[in-house]
């Protein structure tokens, strides 16, 4: 690729969407190196709201000293519907103009990337992704910042579940996040020993689900956890408790919906280290000239992958991983 | 109190009600001093339906090894209707008899105390009961067995929520478990800075709450946390929130019920310690002669509370909590 | 008592000595109960040292926000050796004249309270003490504020090691904080079921414990867990572990000093409510009339100590929690 | 590759070296997928040990049952010096046969495979390896068993300490695991914002060091941490602390020796599904005919590895992240 070094003297750097932990490591990472390349950079808060309404603020190198390892993000997110819209983008670039700011980086997940794909497209403002989503749901990185942590909460929380699954002889439906991808649910039912791992990837038969449940039963099983993707095709993990209950009415069950909690906290190693890479590749990535590119790690390695793309695919799910939880909870 | 020594040849030990953190640890306390003493252990699963059933096993000092950093309780517990019955007292005192055990010790709550003096004034076993749940809710000690570990549960999943509610300026309604009484919600809410904090004890005005939802919008707060107990006579989390909504709805609200993590994990330093000065308490007490009482920690010393005392009585909530904290958040 | 109710305009608040998990809880607590009473709040950098400097400044209620969940104090703290001359506490007052400071809360420990008795002495200024320190060793408090974090934290280290040393069949010397108290070693070997507990109150006896180490070996048990506060006569951890190993060359033993990490962490919920109470009613004493004392938590009640009667004594250690938890881990 | 299936009866598994949080997870998946291809699993006790001396039990399904979350191993670890000799490993193979134990799977490091290949090469017995350690410096999978926790808890405990660092104003040197690779330091640096991180696969330059601390103090940084792994070309954490003092007084510093902890815990989500996924790949490994090969996860892909290549080689480190650290922690 023949690049040219380009120069950036405002960068803005914004967070959109559901925040995840580690977008504050990102932030910090953007910042510093920023101002290492000599450029100064500048928050821009609530994302596109904040940018429509010119909440803008200078950040030194101490401002972001001390977030590495808090949850949430400092600049704040949200959504806005004026900035679907022309007026609204128009508002948007007036203020990135008024500010000087030259480029952007954006750290979010579709949502975040779609809007900066117009912003780019209408007004040519060099933008760089970086995913930053709980999900893990995007093209163009083998992981995306706050999806380690995320399971890591899920699996505490699942642990403390087991101990009165296990005290109570109860059956547990216990529902994770993911409306499109079975990532969290898979992998933490496989962290978790669950009997059973319910993913919108695959279809769930309801009938297989009690066959299965029945012959763990037999085999001495009293107590048992079903991980339930909120987005799983039989419903979240309510409907799909109700189900089993009115086909067998032999189980205690109970349910326990995950929530928000799977969004805070203080972010992992895995995701401290993506963070701080990712949002450091972003900088230098603007200044070789990259335009319109989500940063991302694959095999261990940094890539560029172009928004849009970043954006329409998934990464795929391992099926056969389902068929080795089975094997390995029973 | 001129009591005589008594002796002992087989001490039962049961769990029975909601499980709660460091029942393991009273399990091991019991079972190694009654072995200390010279008398044998033995365990009655799931409470009194192990009882009844007869599902009864020695424990031996190796046996309770391990187990005092872990949340739930290796003789599981279990709601049992026929205990209610004389019939199945009856058959649970055959068993008693049958396994020689000559003195129980009962590590719950209401519920198994009240099972407790049952047994006790038919059969004249001696009885003594160790206070075991989460919701603190009993008389006779300062705190309960599990109370400490599921407040700290309680505030951790809490800050990762204020993470989130930070960033998005969201007013998050958490509902904790607390169906007659508001200890965990009161503590939890001063600790984790709660903008309000809804107990059973006090009636909730819907309007005063509203008016300092505004008062705390008004001085520049822009995410709310409302920590709601379960037994509120404004209702759970999800009612409270709804009317809040009904009532103005300029807010984005969420609702978290925490649910049963609650219940599980591995128990804190005040757990484990209280749980094994209780459990060892309770043999000592048995020799000395105690019958029908709870053993309990007061004011940092040892108390014999009879049982149906420990039952009818709650100890009073300091209200006063109420409006420091207020003070505090804002 | 006969207490005027006194009038402040600025309180000043400043943490010294060690820092302890809860400190920045009790500052949120002092500063917003000064401004709910109609006063300001001022923050003294670093304890002394920033009196001495005049490091002074404003907090307002903003300034605490979001800091109750985090360990360290963000006012930092210092030892100052100027501050023990004459001339040092001149400046120190003088800087407080300079900025109308007209009352002081003092957080802190031993060291705190004694250069506040002296500040008092000469100048008058009426001060309250707060009891911040993790060695809970002060008169006046059940408990002060970070020793419940500290022992927790203690605690899942050892849980930790507990894993390697079961998996080696290896002797554990682990040393905790104490160099006056065995308030911590007690309680985290009560708490770890560890097999030995050495604390500074009583004389460690080298046979004693080689024969309760074969005793352990010859019941079965292959690994062993030694606690050893810093302050033990027999020497720290090092010592003790070389000692043993002088005496009887047949353990495959190890040493681990938890040290630092001790004082950090964020506060369990029993610190921050502690401290948020606390603080809160320090200020109220100052209204109050109160002088020179620290506010304590005795029984679940707020109660007044005068400082130099605070600094003098320690709390009891129950020894006799030493020979339960002898049975206890046999 | 033409692999001829194969059918072993009972296979033997054991642990060996350092215990890491996953060998439990995969000793689990072991044995549950030696029985659903219809084998028979036995647990070998503390490794080449237990091997010598015939200490050797039958698993079933059950008795892996709730050892997912658990740190260390239940099957033990330890040295065996007479495995080292061709006496002692006759003897070890006596014992396999006398148990019919017609393959073994080894979890472990370097000492463990080697050890496994001279017992292939002598006798012939199938072996696979599972790459259990923290240090990571295997080659043939990109990360092993117990790295990921073991970074957990390591920055856990620095973000511990940063709350006293921050509150004093001190530099810190800690000392993290690494003899001969530097993955922990690095990787934990970056993602505590160390200051500086010294790791052993380059060479630390003192006038460098005390370069760059006096930059950090320049630009107004008052406190630093700084990782040092121990098997640093400069020394441990004692010894470069000491000569940064020698060459410039004006520091205090502090030192803390992390040790035993980072060896234990809960495993991490990442460490649990690696366990879980090699575990069961090595076993599918040995009915596909793979022999004196580890099992390794490479760019998210099963590979096989032969052992001997396994242990002398080790993953590179991206000497250029620490260029970058230098870079976000400015």
């Amino acid at each position: 690729m023949n690049r040219q070094v380009k120069n950036f003297k405002r960068i803005g750097v914004f967070t959109s969407g559901g925040d995840a932990p580690g977008m504050n490591a990102a932030i910090r990472a953007v910042v510093r190196t920023a101002i290492h390349y000599g450029a100064e950079a500048y928050g821009i808060m609530r994302g596109y709201d904040g940018m429509i309404k010119g909440d803008i603020i200078q950040l030194t190198s101490k401002d972001v000293s001390g977030i590495i390892q808090r949850g949430g993000t400092i600049l704040q997110s949200a959504r806005s519907e004026e900035f679907k819209t022309i007026e609204g983008r128009q508002k948007a670039y007036q203020n990135l103009q008024k500010f000087q700011i030259d480029s952007l980086i954006a750290i979010g997940g579709d949502g975040t990337f779609t809007g900066a794909t117009f912003l780019n497209k209408e007004y040519g403002i060099p933008i760089i992704g970086v995913p930053g989503t709980i999900d893990n749901d995007l093209f163009g990185s083998d992981t995306t910042i706050g999806y380690d942590t995320c399971m890591n909460t899920v699996v505490e929380a699942v642990d403390k579940i087991r101990d009165t699954a296990g005290s109570h002889n109860r059956m547990f439906f216990i529902e994770v996040m993911g409306r499109d991808a079975g990532f969290i649910a898979l992998n933490t039912g496989i962290a978790t020993g669950a009997e059973n791992i319910l993913i919108p990837e695959t279809i769930t038969d309801i009938d297989d689900l009690i066959i299965s449940l029945k012959e763990s039963k037999r085999i001495g099983k009293s107590s048992a956890i079903i991980i339930v993707a909120e987005g799983d095709d039989l419903g979240g993990a309510y409907e799909v408790a109700a189900k089993v209950k009115e086909l067998d009415s032999s189980y205690s069950t109970r349910v326990s919906v995950l929530g928000h909690i799977q969004r805070g906290g203080s972010p992992s190693v895995a995701d401290r280290v993506l963070a701080s890479r990712l949002g450091f590749e972003a900088v230098e990535a603007l200044y070789l000239g990259y335009d319109k590119v989500m940063t991302g790690m694959i095999n261990g390695r940094i890539t560029y992958t172009p928004l849009e793309k970043a954006i329409k695919h998934n990464n795929d799910i391992d099926k056969e991983l389902l068929r080795m939880s089975r094997i390995l909870s029973t």
